[in-house]
C-alpha cells in the first residue's frame, strides 16, 4: 500500500484528520510545555469532559512547543531515559553490529536428533517401504526420497523457518481431502509408521518439523472455506486456509478473525487452533477455546470425528474440540475447524507510547484498561532493546525520538470514530498529565498504524538476523513480567557470554523481552550469534525453576513442541500429567502422532 | 431497591436524563406519527450524525404524537399486530386461567425411577452401612437417614425446584474443604459407593439429584472467595460460592462475573462451570471455555487434579479443564474454579420493542448487532405468549401497551454513557424509522431495568405455575428458531392437547417460545397443568428429529442430565459418543461418578 494512502475506513480517517488535523504526529506531556506555565484548571479540562468540549486544546498547545524545538529536548524527562536506555542498549550497542556484518552464515541447520540426544527413534515404528509409497501415491501428490526428492526437495519440510530443528523424513504427503487424511492415517496406524502434521510449518518449538523419519502429512492442499454466515459470523474452513487469506476474505463481508500473529501470511488456521495460537488481540477476542465452535479432526486410526459444530452453545456431552485445540497433533489431525468471528471495526487507532520504567508500564495497563474498556484490542509492551535491533536490522528511524526504558503500543477497534478519538483523548491526556508515559505518537493513517506495528511485530525477526535465537514464551504474574529479562541478561553479563564495549564479539548478542501486557505474556528472546552449549547452560533450567516458583507457564502460547517437551512438569503437576498421558494413550495407542514432542505417553 | 432510587452509576443516569428527559417512556416509528407527515431530509437527520447533532429531535416528535393518544392507535401496524397477537393467545386467553386459579396442586413428585422405568439401580454399587455413615461423619456435616433425618429433611437434596426429578438418597455429605471431598470421593470409589455432586441444585435436566441412593456431595459448604486480582480481574474461588455472591464481590471492585442467569440468587459458580452454563450475556463475555481459567478438581479416586491456573495463557499440555467445564459432574467434582472477569460497565441500558413478525426480528438483530457493536451485551426475544403468561401469573401491567407477536430486550454495557446513548439513539432512529419495531420502551433507571428485565428472567418462574413444564433448551440456525414452537403447537393443537376456547381445560396450557438470540438458542416450554405421558408422546422424539434435521443442538446450555441422557445421538455422531464413554471409562472406571445420566459409558 503506498505511504500516501490512507486508511481504508474513511469514516474513521476522517474523524481522526478533524480530531488531530493541526497536530504534529508527536504530543509531549502537558506539564513539560516549553514555558512549563501551569495550566489553569479552566483550560486543563481532564478526562472525558474535555474530549467533549473541546478535544484538541491542550493537544494542540503541546504540539506547539513540540513542533518548536527537537522533541527529545522539549521532554523534561527526556534525560535521564536515555541515560537508562544507553545503560541497557549498550550490550549490542558497543557490540557495533550492523546488518551487512551480521548477515547469518549460511550453514547447515543441526539434526534435531544430533541437538536432542536422548531422543531415540521408536524402535516399535516401521520403516517406509516401496509398498507404501506407492498406496500414499495413489491416495494423494507426495514428495518421496523414493521417487527422485532430493534433500533440498524435502528440505522446506524438514526444517522449520529458525533453522533451528532438522529432521529426516523421506516422505511428505499433500492430502486433499479429509478422506484422504482418514486413508493415510489408517494405513500408518496399522502400519505402525510415525507422522508429523504440518500446517504453514511457522512454530516456534519445532513441532511441525521430523525428528526422525516421520512421515509429514502437509496440509497445505486443503485450503477451501466451506462456509460463511453473515447474520452470525460463523466461519467454517478446511485446516490448512492460511491465516491471512481467512481473514481477507472475513473483511470482505464485514467480519475479521478473532486471531492476528506476526506469521499469519504463512501459518495455517488449523496450525492455529493445534498450537491454540494466542496472538495480538487475544485480549479483546478471547482464545480459540472460546471462539472455536467446532472442528473436524482425523483420529489416528482414520476414523473421523465430526465435531464441526457451527453452533454458539452446544452442551451435548464431553467438549472433545477442546482437547484438540493445543494438542499439536497428538491425538489427530484436524482437517477442518469452525469459528464465530467478530465484526470488523469500523474504527481502528494505535498509538505507540516511550515509558520511563516497568512501574510505569503497569499503571498505564490500569489506565488504559479502564479507559479504553471495551474498545481496546492490543496493549503490547516492548523494552529498548528489541527497538533497538529493530532500527539496526531495518535501517528505519525509530517513531519516537527519545529513549526511554520502555515502549508500548496500545491498539483500539471500536464501531465509531468520533467515539473512541474521544475515548483515546481523554487517556492520552490522562496519560500524559500524570507523566505516566514520557512520549508518544499516534497514527493518522492505516499506513503509520501498520509502521507502527512494524516496530512490534518486526521483533522477532530482527533478533533472526544475528545468527540465531533462544526463545522463551511465557506467562507471569504482571508485577514480575519484566524481571526476568533483568535476570537473564544479568546472568549472562555474569558467564561473560553478554556482549559489552570491552567484548563486542561474545555469543549473546542481548537478551530482550516484549510481548503481550493485556495477557501476562512475555516473550523473552536471547539473541545469540550462533547457537551454543554455554548459553543453554546459563538458561536452562534457571528460566524454568524461576517461572515455577511464580507459577508461571513455561509456554504461554508456542506450546511444547521439541524444545519444551522434557520441562513441562515445571508448569504442571504429576496428577495433571498423568491424565495427560492417559488421554494420549487413549487416543493414539500405538504413539504414531507426532512423537518425540509434547506429553510423551511413556516418559 | 426502592423505585425512586436512580442507578448506582451516578454519571450513567445522569447523561440518559439529560438525553432522554423530556420524553415519555413510549416511542413510535416516526412515519406512524399523528399527521404522518413526511420529515423533510433535513430533518431525518440519519444514524451517528443525528446523535452528534441534536439526539433527540426525532424522538421528541415521536413522543408528543405518543403522549397525545393511546399508544395502540398511534402504531399504524398494531391492528394487523393485535389480530397475530390474538391468534397466538387464543390458546392460554381462551383458558381464562388466572393466578388464584392455576395454584399448583402439592402433589408428591414421582420418582425418577419410576418416570425413567429403563433405569435400574447398578448392581455393581454398594449399599451403604454403618460404618460409611460412620467414616463420612468423621470428615465433614452429614445429613443421614440412619442419623434421624426425615424425609422432608432430604428433600431438598432429592428433588430439584421444578418438582420434576426425584430421588431416593439417604445420605447427604457437606465437605468443608478440597480434603474432604478427596477423602470422601476416595472412600466412594474403593467402596462402590455412588454418588450426585450437587450445587446450588438449580438444574434444569435432573442432573444434580440422585435417581436411586446415590450419596449427594453437596457443595453448599465450600463457599469462599480465594483470591482476586483487581488488575488482571482474575477470580479464584471455591465451587460452592453463589453466582450472585461472586457477582455482588467482583462489583465492589470494579468488575463483574461474565456470566448471568435467572437462578443467579442460587447456583453455585461451581455448578454453573459443571454444566457449561451459557446465560444472558454470552453475546457479549463469551462462553465459559474461554472465560475460565483454571479449575480445582477432584478425581473418582479422590486424587486432586490442581489445575487452577490464574494464568490467561498456558499452553503446556492438553487443556484438562475443558473437559470439566459441562461435564456435569460426571468425572470428577469441581473444588474451585479461576476466572477472568469483565469490568463493571460504567453505563448500561435496556430496551424493550414490540416486533411484528420473526423475519423483523432477525433483521433487528443485524441492525442492532452493526450498530451497538462492542457493547452490545443482550439480545433476548421473547413471544407474545410468555409474555402473557407472565402478565397473567405476576398481575402487572405489561410495559408495551401493543400486543405484537414478538418481544425483544437489548441491554448495551459500556464505559462512556454519553457514547453509548448515542450509539443507541442512532439504533432506535434506525429501527423505527424503518419499522422494523413497532414500539417500545427504554428504561430510564436502573429500577426500570431490573423492571424490563423482569419480562424476561420471569418466563421461567411464571410457566411453571400452572402444574409443570417441558423444557427444550435448543440451539437451531437462525432463521427457524421460532419454526419450531409453531410446529409443537400446531401439533399439540392437532393432538386435541392445547387449550382452547372451546376446551380450556385441555392439558397444555400453551407452547412457548423465547431465549437467547444472539446465539441461537431458543427455550421452547410446554406449560402443562400437569405432566402427561400424551404430551411427550407428541413433543419426543419429534422435537429432536426437527432439530437434528437442522444440525441443531438438542442441549445448548442446560446440559444432558437424566432429561437428555437418551437422546444424545440426535445432536452427536457414533464417533463422538465413542470418544466420550472412552473418557467416561477412563476418568472413572467404577462409574460411580453421577450414574445413569450424561453419556452413559455402557449404553
Amino acid at each position: 500500500m503506498p505511504a500516501e494512502q490512507a486508511s481504508g475506513n474513511k469514516v474513521g480517517q476522517k474523524s481522526r484528520r478533524a480530531i488531530f488535523r493541526a497536530r504534529d504526529k508527536y504530543f509531549v506531556p502537558a506539564k513539560t510545555r516549553r514555558d512549563n506555565r501551569r495550566v489553569p484548571a479552566s483550560e486543563q479540562l481532564q478526562g472525558s469532559k474535555i474530549s467533549a468540549m473541546n478535544p484538541s486544546i491542550v493537544l494542540r498547545n503541546a504540539t506547539r512547543a513540540a513542533v518548536r524545538r527537537p522533541l527529545a529536548q522539549s521532554v523534561r524527562i527526556a534525560v535521564p531515559a536515555l541515560r537508562v536506555a544507553g545503560r541497557r542498549w549498550a550490550s549490542t550497542e558497543g557490540a557495533a553490529t550492523t546488518a551487512a556484518e551480521t548477515e547469518p552464515t549460511k550453514k547447515v541447520t543441526k539434526l534435531t536428533a544430533d541437538s536432542y540426544p536422548n531422543l531415540q527413534r521408536g524402535s516399535h515404528f516401521s520403516k517406509i517401504t516401496a509398498e507404501d509409497v506407492a498406496y500414499f501415491e495413489s491416495i494423494c501428490p507426495i514428495i518421496s526420497a523414493d521417487r527422485g526428492a532430493t534433500e533440498d526437495d524435502l528440505k522446506p519440510f524438514n526444517q522449520d523457518w529458525m533453522n533451528k530443528y532438522r529432521g529426516q523424513t523421506r516422505l511428505v504427503v499433500k492430502p486433499k481431502s479429509t478422506e484422504d487424511v482418514s486413508k493415510i492415517l489408517k494405513h500408518c496406524n496399522e502400519r505402525k509408521l510415525a507422522v508429523v502434521p504440518q500446517g504453514g510449518n511457522t512454530g516456534l518449538v519445532g513441532g511441525s518439523v521430523p525428528v526422525f523419519d516421520e512421515i509429514v502429512i502437509n496440509m497445505a492442499s486443503m485450503n477451501n472455506i466451506r462456509s460463511f454466515d453473515e447474520v452470525s459470523g460463523i466461519l467454517t474452513c478446511d485446516a490448512g486456509v492460511i491465516l491471512e487469506t481467512a481473514d481477507s476474505y472475513l473483511r470482505e463481508h464485514g467480519y475479521i478473525f478473532p486471531l492476528d500473529l506476526g506469521a499469519k501470511g504463512s501459518c495455517h488456521v488449523g496450525g492455529n487452533v493445534a498450537c491454540n495460537a494466542g496472538g495480538l488481540r487475544l485480549l479483546r477476542y478471547g482464545s480459540l477455546h472460546g471462539t472455536v465452535l467446532g472442528v473436524e479432526a482425523v483420529l489416528p486410526d482414520g476414523t473421523i470425528l465430526n465435531d464441526l459444530s457451527q453452533l454458539r452453545k452446544n452442551n451435548t456431552g464431553y467438549d472433545l474440540k477442546q482437547l484438540f485445540i493445543g494438542s499439536e497433533g497428538t491425538i489427530g489431525i484436524i482437517t477442518a475447524i469452525s469459528i464465530v468471528c467478530p465484526q470488523k471495526p469500523k474504527s481502528q487507532n494505535v498509538a505507540f507510547f516511550g515509558v520511563e520504567s516497568f512501574d510505569k508500564v503497569q499503571q498505564t495497563f490500569v489506565k488504559t484498561k479502564q479507559a479504553l474498556s471495551e474498545i481496546l484490542s492490543a496493549f503490547e509492551m516492548m523494552d529498548s532493546n528489541s527497538q533497538n535491533i529493530v532500527g539496526q536490522v531495518t535501517g528505519r528511524k525509530h517513531p519516537l525520538e527519545s529513549k526511554p526504558p520502555f515502549y508500548i503500543l496500545i491498539e483500539t477497534s471500536g464501531s465509531n470514530p468520533e467515539h473512541d478519538s474521544e475515548k483515546l483523548n481523554a487517556l492520552l491526556e490522562d496519560l500524559m498529565e500524570n507523566e505516566f508515559i514520557s512520549d508518544g505518537t499516534l497514527a493518522e493513517s492505516e499506513t503509520q498504524q501498520k509502521e507502527l506495528w512494524a516496530w512490534r511485530e518486526g521483533i522477532a525477526e530482527a533478533l533472526g538476523h544475528f545468527g540465531g535465537v533462544y526463545k522463551y514464551d511465557v506467562s507471569i504474574p504482571l508485577k514480575e513480567l519484566y524481571v526476568l529479562v533483568d535476570d537473564v541478561r544479568a546472568k549472562m553479563k555474569d558467564a561473560g557470554l553478554l556482549s559489552t564495549p570491552e567484548n563486542p564479539e561474545n555469543v549473546v548478542v542481548d537478551c530482550v523481552g516484549y510481548g503481550h501486557m493485556g495477557d501476562s505474556n512475555l516473550h523473552l528472546n536471547v539473541a545469540v550469534r550462533q547457537f551454543d552449549k554455554r548459553v543453554e547452560k546459563v538458561l536452562e533450567p534457571f528460566i524454568y525453576e524461576w517461572i515455577q516458583k511464580r507459577r508461571g507457564s513455561i509456554s504461554a502460547e508456542h506450546g511444547l513442541g521439541v524444545a519444551k517437551s522434557d520441562f513441562v512438569q515445571y508448569s504442571r503437576g504429576p496428577t495433571e500429567l498423568a491424565v495427560m498421558k492417559g488421554l494420549k494413550t487413549m487416543f493414539d495407542p500405538n504413539g504414531i502422532m507426532n512423537p518425540y514432542k509434547y506429553v510423551k505417553a511413556n516418559a
